[in-house]
């Protein structure tokens, strides 16, 4: 492995922040529609304060391969614009009220915009992304695109049941980790890589993605409500076993086993609370066990670079993988 | 004008039977997913018993060019997988029990699942147009979808309003003209054809499609339940304003004007009953104002054709306007 340093935060930051902004602006202009409606809720969509963590890592794959041309802003913009619609719908499947600390879009415009709303944001994107005239660019996008919906309606097929690990691992591959592979694949795709580099950095991308979504699901189980910007323990209330609760169902005592399944199967914690169920994942090692295992995949992140030349982006990129396991929301 | 006799049912049918019969074959490959809910939805919705008219027009584009490849099957497919996923979404939003005579499948599955099985439809049927590795394709498509569904919303800012009829003709353009239209553009992109005749085709499948929708509008007005296969007067009762009734409104009397506005604003015949608003818009001609319309646009669409030659396929596309204007459901 490389013995290239780490970069700090305050250089990605740095490195990436005129592109982000670039991006930014990119979307002012892409959510922008003759249609009062589809301009309001895309732009507060938009504007919602995400972490913008898919466009960035398509900016760092371009930018470590010496990519400087506008696709790099147009497809970071993309990319976020679909997992934005994926979010807009997904909130109406789960009956969310809040995300990212506000109220969702669909409490505001009501289901039917907000159906509308997504879908009219997956065209956009598509629009955007066809103008590349990149056929490549566009098969991943769309492949993705279809694996991250089944991927959704998987996760309804298993709502209230238990699941093994490797469900659990297949539905966040396609709930983020795809995503995350293919926005390190475009930064490749939009600068001809060769297909060699191109799997590496979709590697990267995935293993980075599974070690985010662990992380995300562990966050879900205890960090506090003000902190996350939703409800805490929202998984367990939709019927959602996470890899945490995987573990301590397949470690614990029948009481414990039972305890879980009544909170999946209730979807409440109305029989056994909150608390309860924490201090059961914590007895049987499992929320260590996540993170752990969160942890390794992170590193498997980084091991996937080592055949990119020492750049700032490189640097940028070995970052990453410590800011998505220590991040606390 | 062409003089050239026009095709009768009997001759579209075995034109075209052969190529019909290839699309339905590509809606079961198309609609096998490794997920079984997405396969049953996606079958379900696909062998629906929809008229295929715009497979058809896209073959009969295709055909009156020369076309003969499997383009055509493929993208036939593609624009009744577009039109089907559009249905799905169609049923969420205005809440419909019943599509083409039987349960629509939100009733069945459920809406968050059919949100989804909605956005698998899109997908899988970008996914297959993308296999045509021709961008202008993919343009139209993807134009299309999204003024599809801005259409969509607009439709949505109007219930329970007044609209008139530049407004109504806006709307019936994105909800069915403007897909009649890329239908029989694309039957050309595969040709390659001229951008006049393809055009041309274009004005064509406007032109329908504003007929098609016109006659669609007035059914829902005046069609018996169990011919339509979905409850009358579901517009008005929608709060949606149709041809025939914005007419009516233009040059009924007060009373007239009065009752029609209970009942959009109310969404339901409680106050004003069906019958007497029927008896306002035959008392005005409205419906034959609408039908008379209608058979206008009809008749401009075969006149679209004057530059085709002489061949099966355009006796068959000057079949289809007197088709569409005089169905009964």
């Amino acid at each position: 492995m490389s013995t290239l340093s780490i970069a700090t935060a305050e250089e990605v930051k740095d490195l990436l922040a005129d592109d982000l902004a670039a991006i930014e602006r990119e979307f002012s202009q892409q959510s922008a529609s003759p249609i009062e409606v589809v301009t309001d809720i895309a732009t507060y969509l938009m504007s919602g304060g995400g972490k913008r963590i898919r466009p960035l890592l398509l900016l760092l794959s371009a930018k470590a391969l010496g990519c400087e041309n506008h696709s790099r802003i147009r497809l970071g913009a993309v990319v976020e614009m679909l997992h934005t619609a994926t979010l807009v719908h997904d909130d109406i499947i789960d009956e969310a009220d809040m995300r990212r600390g506000r109220p969702s879009a669909n409490t505001t415009w009501g289901n039917s915009k907000c159906v509308l709303a997504g879908d009219w944001l997956y065209m956009q994107a598509f629009e955007a992304a066809l103008e590349e005239r990149n056929f490549k660019v566009l098969d991943y996008l769309i492949s993705l695109t279809k694996q991250m919906v089944e991927g959704e309606l998987l996760q309804m097929e298993k709502l209230g049941h238990l699941i093994n690990e490797e469900e659990y691992f297949d539905l966040i591959y396609r709930k983020t980790a795809c995503l995350f592979k293919v926005s390190m694949q475009l930064g490749a795709a939009i600068t001809h890589a060769d297909d060699d580099i191109e799997s590496h950095l979709g590697e990267y991308g995935r293993n980075l993605g599974l070690a985010f979504q662990i992380v995300d699901d562990v966050l879900d189980l205890t960090a506090a409500e003000n902190v996350l910007g939703k409800p805490v323990a929202s998984d367990l209330r939709e019927g959602k076993a996470t890899l945490a609760v995987i573990h301590a169902l397949e470690r614990g005592t029948g009481a414990d086993r039972e305890a879980i399944r009544t909170v999946l199967a209730d979807r409440s914690f109305d029989r056994v609370s909150h608390v309860q169920i924490l201090e059961i994942l914590h007895r049987h090692g499992s929320i260590a066990y996540a993170m752990d295992t969160a942890c390794a995949y992170a590193e498997a992140a980084r091991l996937s670079l080592s055949m990119l030349p020492d750049t700032d982006a490189k640097r940028a990129l070995l970052w990453v993988p410590g800011f998505v396991t220590s991040r606390d929301r």
